[in-house]
């Protein structure tokens, strides 16, 4: 079906380069590749070579590919410059839905046949995002976390209209880039982790929102408690050891009924003007004058001294 | 209003030394404390000498208090005899209110005028708990995280009979032996970190039950995706970095219509016997013949591996 197996693209095209389309161009020359960039925004090649540059010291640390450089970057001036030679397209604009219909039907008309697109999303379905392209077949959600340089995790799933080879071309793919791949058999929306993260997030806004807890409060509460196991141990293994020798059985014999007490809200807040400037404000002060390229540096210190500890750990093995 | 000023402390009582009790007593020795502990179950001794050696190597790694020593372990026959003779009482029965209920009014009443006495309670509020106790003011709820002797966050509330006296003290006092401290102004069913980990918890099982993802892909999820950042960024100051250089407001401006989103099923799940096989078969495989020992060893390596990693940086000092 494709052109080339996963294993030997050499070259790919990136639609998009904010926050997560500047990672994965990162990510991408770490490895070796050739990337050619597309954003339409006016000041985003100058953005985006400083963004490489900056996340460049990191992407080294964890070790470049042979010939890795960011001198292998190229922006192109049209969409179809940019996907027009290409192995694969990762698409990575604005999370809206008219936005993602009509650019993944501009790249599916542009993109060498055959060649797998993927979109990082962070919620739609490829079935929705596809409606408008001529060989949907191709389109996968290939969903990284901020940062993409950095998180290993990218789920893969296709849409109705995706083939299984193209689904299993891209997990072969984003494997053979050094990502953690976890490949879903259905569309769901959010995904799994993000689902996990959207679940807290929305409890944490409720406390905001009902003065129960400060913003500072919520992230020391992460930071110094379930946080610390989850950079190794998922929720589900967590409590497994929850139960003593009993495990996850008497876990959930002993805990389940406190599944009914009223630990959640359980439904999404209203996001007022208040909450929005409380948890504005609240960052704020939890920032200290930190600006966001000082947090962004801090966030890819501490991700890397994470990594760097876990470090031939299961699961956890340096990248390839 | 108490005997001694937190900082004095030189002996302390604990009730109930299983996974959680247990890892108190582990705690407080390491920090140089004499402990005298009591247990109703009559293999509780020699289960709480095993599981004070096994966490020990893990405590000196962190650095013990002088003296410190596990041979300043005793236990007593009766509740009475546990409590009588201490400057703080830390108790951690089974998480069932009728037990609570009669527990705390008992160590009311045998632990000297004054002593302060906190609950680990993992959801119960104090006001609720310390319904039958003759002095009230002097109850707080001390929650740690599991393992009580690894993670930092202890979460201080009072009831609405608790003296002010009492919460500042207990605060000061979980301080001086280490620990992490928030301290709540209001009760909150779950507090605050159970109740993020329960949204997310909850969120799981619906994934599980619904069969949109394994146990495996859950955890693979936290721990190759967001655990990797909430072990030094929360979720709040994490999202501050998703918007770019416009921080939190970007973020909320932008994505806040995704709250709307049908990103998590909100309700909790109900815990079917199907569901229940479903996640302890997963959590079987997934710990592919490695015992709850083997986990726990592993967890604990790898909360020292993120310690250590994140030493010295903000928030994550070394414990003093």
């Amino acid at each position: 079906m494709t052109v080339v197996p996963p294993a030997d693209v050499h070259r790919v095209g990136c639609v998009g380069a904010g926050v997560i389309g500047g990672g994965w161009v990162a990510h991408f020359l770490a490895r070796g590749l050739d990337v050619v960039a597309y954003d339409p925004a006016p000041d985003a090649e100058d953005r985006l070579h400083r963004f490489v540059d900056a996340a460049w010291p990191a992407l080294d640390h964890l070790g470049l590919a042979d010939g890795a450089s960011p001198d292998r970057l190229t922006t192109a001036p049209t969409l179809p410059d940019a996907v027009a030679e290409v192995q694969f397209v990762q698409e990575s604009a604005p999370e809206r839905l008219d936005i993602k219909l009509d650019l993944l039907a501009d790249i599916d008309a542009a993109a060498p046949a055959g060649v797998v697109i993927g979109s990082s999303t962070s919620g739609y379905g490829m079935t929705e995002m596809a409606a408008r392209c001529a060989t949907p077949e191709r389109l996968v959600v290939g969903h990284p976390f901020n940062p993409p340089y950095l998180i290993p995790l990218v789920e893969v799933v296709g849409g109705k209209r995706t083939s299984a080879d193209a689904v299993a071309w891209a997990s072969e793919f984003y494997r053979a880039v050094g990502k953690f791949v976890i490949t879903m058999d259905r569309e769901v929306p959010g995904f799994i982790a993000n689902r996990l993260q959207e679940a807290l997030w929305r409890e944490a806004l409720h406390m905001v929102a009902d003065g129960d807890a400060t913003v500072r409060q919520i992230d020391d509460a992460m930071t110094q408690g379930p946080g610390l196991r989850w950079a190794f141990m998922g929720p589900c293994l967590t409590f497994h050891l929850a139960g003593g020798e009993g495990g996850m059985a008497h876990m959930l014999d002993h805990f389940g009924p406190s599944l009914q007490a009223p630990w959640t809200r359980l439904t999404a807040p209203e996001l007022t003007t208040e909450l929005r400037d409380r948890m504005v404000s609240g960052c704020e002060e939890e920032a200290a004058g930190r600006t966001i390229a000082d947090l962004v540096a801090e966030r890819d210190r501490g991700v890397l001294a994470v990594l760097d500890a876990l470090a031939g750990r299961d699961g956890h093995g340096p990248r390839s």
